[in-house]
C-alpha cells in the first residue's frame, strides 16, 4: 500500500514536467498549460525586457536597471526549455533568463486578464448616478472607523473612485480635522489657496465662494491643468435657518447622456478649447492661472476624465474661430439644462460634523444661499495618491486573506 | 485764430462720434472702426455672456456672475449704438450692456490676434534645441538676482518655460536653497519623496536614483497623472574627481524630428498606452504608484505635452493586446537611439553652487557615475504656478512701462 502511493506521488511528478511544455511561433515564446489546454504567447523582446536576473532586476526597489541605450532590441532566443515550473531562455547572446509559470500567468497577453489587471489594480470602474440613486450610491462611514480600520478606509476611497462621491460622518468639529484625514490616505494637495480653507461669508472677498449667495454649479479650480482631483468638506457649523444645502451633479451620468443623445454637442464640448482663467491675491501673493481645456475632457478611449465647469473662471477671452462660437454655446446651453435637471442634480444638507468627499474633476458642485453664520473648511487630494492608498490597501487585504 | 482752432477741436470730436458705427450681421454685432476700415464681429450671445454691469459681473474677482441655470441662451437685442467709443446694446429683455471699444478689440476674433494673445498671456512658444545649440540656449541667472530683481526672475522662467532648461549659478551651498527659491516662485510640489530630496549614495536604497553608478536618461515620476513639471537640481557637493555630469536630451527635439523623419514610429509611441509604476516606503508610508499613459503624450493640436521614460518604473505589466507589442518595441528602439544619439544627448557639469533647473516633462536627464561624495538637493513645481508668476510679472512689467 505504501509503495503504491508512493509510486503514484513520482508518477504525478513525472507527468507535471510534461504539464508545462514550450516552442517558438513567430517571433513569441509560447507556453502550453497541457493540463488545462491553455497557451500563453510572450514575444521575445518583452520576455527579454523583463528578465527578472539580478543584473536585469533591482528586486529593493522592483525595478528594471537594463540600461536601454546598450539594450540589443533585437535579441532571440537560442534555447528554451520549461524546467520545474519555470521557463528558461538562453538568449543569442548566451544571458540566461528564467520566469516562473506563475509570473507569466500574472503577465500573459489575454484581453479578459489584462481588464482584470487594471480594475483591480489600476483604477476602479467608475459608475454614473442620477438623482433617484443618490440616496443608494451615498454611502457613509464613520470617522473613527476610516481612522482606525483599514477595511473601511479602503470601502470609503473605492466608493469615493466609482461613485464620486462619499459621505464620513461623526467627524467632529474640530478644525484642522481634514490635515488628519488627508494624512490617513497620503497629503494634502497644496493649492494658491493654502493646505486647508475656510468657507464662509468674507466681506469684500476677491472670490465669488465666499459669498453667502447661492453658488451656483461649478468645478473647483479649473484654470488649473492639474486640477484638484478629490475635494474634502467638512462642516464645523451648517447654518441653523434652511439653506445652505450642498448641490451635486454626476458629470459622468450627465456626459454619458448627453453623448448618447446629442453627440453632436458632446462632440463640439469634448473638442473646443476654453480658457479658465482666476486672478486673485492670496497671503500677499498674486496669481494669474489660465489653462485652455475643453469643457468636456477625455482620454483617448472617450473615458471621461474631466469636467470643467464654472461660470465665474470661464474667461471672456474666447480664443477659437468665429464660426464655433455660437455652435459651441447652443452645445453649452444643452450641457447646463441636463447639469440642472432634477434627473440629475440632488440637494444634500450636511450636518455638523460630516465631510462630504467627492471628487472635483467628476462632479460640478454648489451651495443653495443661507441666513446667519456657516462655517465649512475644505481641502484637497490629488487622486495619484488616493488611488496609490487603494492599491496598498488592496495589497495588504489580499496578503491578509492568503 | 483761437476760434479757428476751437472749432477744429469741435469738429474733430464731432467726426469721432462717427468714426466707430455698428450694426446687426446675422448672429453677430459687427463693429466698424471707420478711420483704419477694420471689422470686427461678436456674436450676441457671448457679447450677452460676457456682459460688464455689476449684475452680470463681479469686478473685484473679475469673475462673471450670471447664474448660468436661468440665463437666457436665445437673448437678441433691440437696439445697437456705439456711444462715445462704447458699444451700447440693449437686449430683448430690456437689459443694457455697454463694452468699451478698447474691450472689444482686446476680445476681437481674429487668428492673429488670438495666436498673440495665447503667446504673449497662456503659455510662451517652446523651441527645441540640439546638442550643438546647447551652450548657446543655456541662460544662466545670478542667484540673488533672480531672489531680488522682477526682470531677471522673469528672464529664467521664460527661458525654462521655452528651452525647457536653464541654470542658476553662485545660490551657495546651504541645504534648503531650493524652498526659498520656489516660495519665490510660487510654492513647492510635494510628492512621496517630500518637499525636498537629497540625491546621494545611499546603501540599501529603494530607489536606482540612490545609486552611485551611471543613471540613464529618464523622466522624474511618470507614474504620477500629476507628474511633476519643473524640476530643480541644486548642488551642493560636487564629485572631486571626474564623472557625475548631468546629462540631458531635449525631448521636443527628439520628437520633433522623430515625428517628421519616423512618422510611424511616432504615431505608435504617442498612441500606445504604458504602464509606469513605482512601489516604495517613503517616512513609514507605503506607495504604489501607476499610471497609464503613452510615452510621447501629445495635446488634441499634436503639440507634445509630456514625455514619459523611465526603464526601472515601466512596469512589466504592459497592457496592450500582443499584436502590438513588437511594433511597440520597433518604436522605442528608435526613440532609445535617437535620445542617445549625441546629436540630442549633452554633457554638463554642475558647480556647487549650480542650480540646473529643467522641465521635467519635455527633458529626458540622466547622471555619469561617480567616484567619491557628490550631494545634490531636488524639488519640483508645477507649471500652473510657474506660468501664473509669469503672467503676474508680464503684467507687472507692463503696467511700468505704461
Amino acid at each position: 500500500m505504501f509503495k503504491l502511493q508512493s509510486l503514484r506521488v513520482r508518477l504525478k511528478n513525472e507527468l507535471k514536467r510534461f504539464a508545462w511544455t514550450t516552442q517558438i511561433i513567430g517571433e513569441n515564446i509560447s507556453v502550453q498549460d497541457n493540463e488545462i489546454q491553455e497557451e500563453y504567447r510572450f514575444p521575445y523582446i518583452w520576455l527579454r525586457d523583463n528578465c527578472q536576473c539580478s543584473e536585469c532586476f533591482h528586486t529593493p526597489s522592483k525595478s528594471r536597471i537594463i540600461n536601454a541605450e546598450h539594450f540589443d532590441f533585437d535579441i532571440k532566443p537560442q534555447e528554451i526549455e520549461v524546467l520545474e515550473s519555470r521557463l528558461k531562455v538562453k538568449w543569442s547572446d548566451n544571458h540566461l533568463s528564467y520566469f516562473t509559470i506563475s509570473w507569466l500567468k500574472n503577465h500573459r497577453f489575454s484581453s479578459k486578464h489584462q481588464k482584470y489587471w487594471l480594475h483591480n489594480v489600476y483604477r476602479p470602474c467608475p459608475q454614473p448616478w442620477r438623482a433617484n440613486e443618490f440616496s443608494r450610491i451615498l454611502q457613509r462611514f464613520n470617522y473613527n472607523d476610516v481612522l482606525k480600520r483599514e477595511d473601511t478606509l479602503l470601502s470609503w476611497l473605492e466608493s469615493l473612485a466609482i461613485w464620486g462621491v462619499a459621505l464620513i460622518k461623526d467627524a467632529g468639529v474640530k478644525e484642522n480635522t481634514l490635515l488628519g484625514l488627508c494624512n490617513r490616505v497620503a497629503f494634502v494637495k497644496h493649492t494658491q489657496y493654502g493646505n486647508i480653507f475656510g468657507v464662509k461669508a468674507k466681506p469684500g472677498t476677491s472670490n465669488v465662494a465666499y459669498l453667502s449667495g447661492p453658488l451656483q454649479l461649478h468645478t473647483d479650480l479649473p484654470y488649473y491643468e492639474y486640477k484638484p482631483g478629490v475635494l474634502m468638506l467638512h462642516c464645523l457649523i451648517q447654518a441653523s435657518e434652511n439653506g445652505g444645502e450642498n448641490q451635486l451633479s454626476d458629470g459622468l451620468a450627465v456626459c454619458t447622456d448627453l453623448k448618447q443623445n446629442f453627440p453632436n454637442d458632446y462632440k463640439i464640448l469634448a473638442n473646443t478649447p476654453v480658457d479658465w482663467s482666476d486672478i486673485v491675491e492670496e497671503d500677499n501673493k498674486q496669481y494669474y492661472s489660465l489653462y485652455r481645456a475643453p469643457v468636456i475632457s477625455e482620454n483617448p478611449n472617450g473615458d471621461l476624465v474631466r469636467i470643467n465647469f464654472s461660470q465665474p473662471q470661464r474667461d471672456s477671452h474666447f480664443n477659437i474661430p468665429l464660426e464655433q462660437i455660437i455652435p459651441w454655446y447652443k452645445a453649452y446651453k444643452r450641457l447646463v439644462q441636463t447639469l440642472h435637471n432634477p434627473k440629475y442634480k440632488v440637494f444634500h444638507r450636511l450636518k455638523q460634523g460630516d465631510i462630504l468627499t467627492f471628487d472635483n474633476l467628476r462632479l460640478p458642485h454648489g451651495r443653495s444661499s443661507y441666513d446667519g453664520e456657516r462655517y465649512l473648511q475644505g481641502c484637497y487630494m490629488d487622486w495619484d495618491h488616493v488611488y496609490s492608498k487603494m492599491r496598498i490597501l488592496k495589497t495588504i487585504a489580499q496578503n491578509n486573506q492568503s
